[in-house]
């Protein structure tokens, strides 16, 4: 390849002897102490600035995705961390391997689901219209027989706090968009369509709230897992304070029972 | 172990059908668009509240140490992106992997090198008693043969951006403590004790100043980890955008070169 | 949660003060010095004792798909040893973590589209009646618009040498079955269905290798991330005698230009 | 960097469109079907050709190192499985994450102990010659309040059965070395330093014969991940058919007790 010019094209940092600036801007002057953790991952992810109220929103998301207790990953992340604790990176990243299809995958889900129903059609301009579109997306995917995301919680059957909040959030701010008014509906024809009581849960009215608010599709795992970083190192930070990783342990592999496979 | 009651002990998040606690606060009605994503953060490694100037100095930490562009942790998750980009939260893990000794430690080797130099005697009054325990410590750490963390930066040679500005913060915000007393101390006499001009570096500043606003020592390697996120949350989005990652791959497969084993 | 009495069932290993099983033998008699370490992980894998002809092939995959030299996942191991070489392990994980659907997949990709192909009809009894089958399910394929898996290759366009070696071995050794059978078929149909030549890969050779030894098709993926493991190894332990990483990392920030976003 | 010409050096895989070479041999050729999985691996590892019976007692270490039933890392590695079946990598990777200084590390570091006491003077050639010098070995460690790596187990506290099994089939292949003597005189002189019976394990077993076989001590960690990588794909093997993870989830969540961080 002699010869050939390489370049490696970033809108992120870049660094000189005497500077270092992020996005084309000057990182000790323009952000240091001027943004917070959280508009700064705003932009580092859309290369765009927040409004104030879509900074507000994305906060309101990490901080409600952040931490769930005692969640696999959670456990996982304290796993590993009692068998390696001089790697605490590797703590940390056991912990977000699991941030896949059956927990924190939820937001991407729904927001894809969301996504790919409002574009097959204009949006609605009236709650009935919002409510067929809705009611028509949730009968397509219940008739491939699988799940509607967004829909239920194990624990929260009866309604899950943080979806009350993040709308009224959004409205206060003026950033509830046709995700969330697309998410709402769904939980108005849910018991209809569904035949029982499905409660929208918090994980999809994130994904619509990102999306709302900008974040791409792309990106709706990525900012879960942002949120969970935090979360699992309040985990790991625990488990330095009072470990529990080591009762797991012991009790597992002290309740261990032989199966003969042939047996099986 | 039968008939043994286990409890699993934590002061992170507990829900119940109606209600998520986090902290022993309401998640919903306590944190949601109420505490910004960095401060949510210190409170789940400290179980404190910060201060404001202590929620602003570690915001601006994070800020700090978010993204230096290309770094090998940075092309790592790229790479690990192109192979399997349908699993985010594996590029991301694989960028976090690298948030060891050699680059991401810096902070905590720092933090760590100030913290026992002041565990050993009562703390100076005078710039010249800070001079004097900073020249003691790193006399006795250069006897060993070790590196000083902190002091140093291969591209930054006559000063990193970032040290001023956040040493000018934690003054404005009076959060300036005995960890970076030290650490101005280490800048004013590397010169003498080691022979030559070696600047102060932004990452073990960043260690000085989480120390003073209160972050455990075993924890800033993980504070450092949840700047980093973000910023190889942006290297991803960014390679969604236009890949790079494709590029560097067929560079180096393209120049390799074949050595017999036998002929080293 | 009190009273209930809980048992983790395990085939596996299980330990007692004198003693260490293995599913249900035991491990200093039974398999140390005994059996090689493929196959062991064979019956790890399926609790099932190979024949010495299956233990043979599956012997042959895990070498022919342990290292294809610079990949991108070798490239990123490399570059997270060098950030963190005192955690070997995250350097290994972050090879690993690249064995999604690009490339590593290639081989379960391979082996779930033949079983599919398998499962909707009787096995046919001609080389013709093959050929129609293979030829009716890449034909399904293509309409859907998707790549057909185990055809192609980047570089061995005119045919990967692993896959006569492979197809040999399992004739000698009499463990040929209908996936490799099947898999001989695609390669011939694809010049008239596809319109091109398209050889037949050697990844794809191993995943219809190793259903035809009876590893589960969930497995594929598992069994050619162990085999890279020893691979990534050999990386590691590249890197220890003379690094390339710390050039990797030079080449690209020492190229990185800055694009700025409004300006895409 | 305009100009300068890049070439990575490697002794491992090299392909052209015709030929995929391995360390300067023919993959088809000269390992397919040639080299079971274990000698490729010590060859991956050395780039050198293992005796018949070093080969042995290296598959024979892999043997005994894969597995140990319910293992945090195992755990773990089921718990990321079951939030992310869709990644096996991802499962793997968190479970080799936990291959650190509490469990996996024993090897390298009875390795490293018994390497660094053989530095320091000429081999003995009487039994009371490595008696004394493990004892002198030994009482040194101790007087740094350190552990004796290699020495003790949780479990098999009148002697873990693999130890005498790797020495017995060192001995029958004539590959026992300074390594394992010195290992050996640990344990006679273990009860006299010691004050008490603390019988050899099979992980520091496993370090000293892998050092007389010829690894180098940079990759005893890395031979042990290996040999647990199928360990683990066997629990993951396992979850798949009768899983557990969620159990064990289900456990620790419903017996998690908040704890007032106030009142601690």
């Amino acid at each position: 390849m002699t010869g050939e010019e390489q370049v490696y094209r970033t809108s992120l940092g870049v660094s000189t002897a005497e500077t270092i600036s992020l996005m084309g801007q000057d990182l000790a002057a323009d952000f240091i102490g001027e943004v917070g953790f959280g508009e700064l991952s705003y932009r580092l992810i859309t290369l765009r600035t927040p409004t104030p109220s879509q900074a507000r929103l994305f906060d309101a998301v990490l901080v409600a995705l952040a931490d769930h207790g005692f969640t696999p990953t959670a456990i996982a992340a304290r796993l590993t961390y009692l068998s390696a604790p001089e790697s605490l990176q590797g703590a940390l990243a056991s912990g977000l391997l699991g941030g896949g299809s059956r927990f924190l995958g939820v937001s991407e889900d729904t927001g894809r689901f969301i996504a790919e129903a409002l574009s097959e059609r204009d949006q609605p301009t009236t709650p009935e219209g919002w409510d067929e579109l809705a009611n028509a997306a949730i009968s397509r995917r219940r008739a491939t027989g699988q799940l509607v995301p967004g829909l239920g919680h194990h624990l929260h059957k009866s309604g899950d706090p943080r979806v009350p909040r993040l709308i009224a959030l959004a409205r206060e701010e003026r950033v509830y968009g046709p995700h969330l008014a697309f998410f709402e509906a769904m939980g108005r024809v849910a018991p209809e369509v569904a035949g029982r009581r499905l409660p929208l849960n918090g994980a999809g009215c994130c994904g619509a709230v990102l999306l709302d608010i900008g974040i791409p599709q792309a990106l709706l795992r990525g900012t879960v897992l942002l949120a969970r970083a935090a979360g699992l190192l309040g985990h790991i930070a625990e488990e330095i304070r009072f470990p529990v990783a080591g009762q797991v342990f012991a009790h597992v592999e002290g309740n261990a029972l032989y199966i003969d496979p042939a047996a099986e």
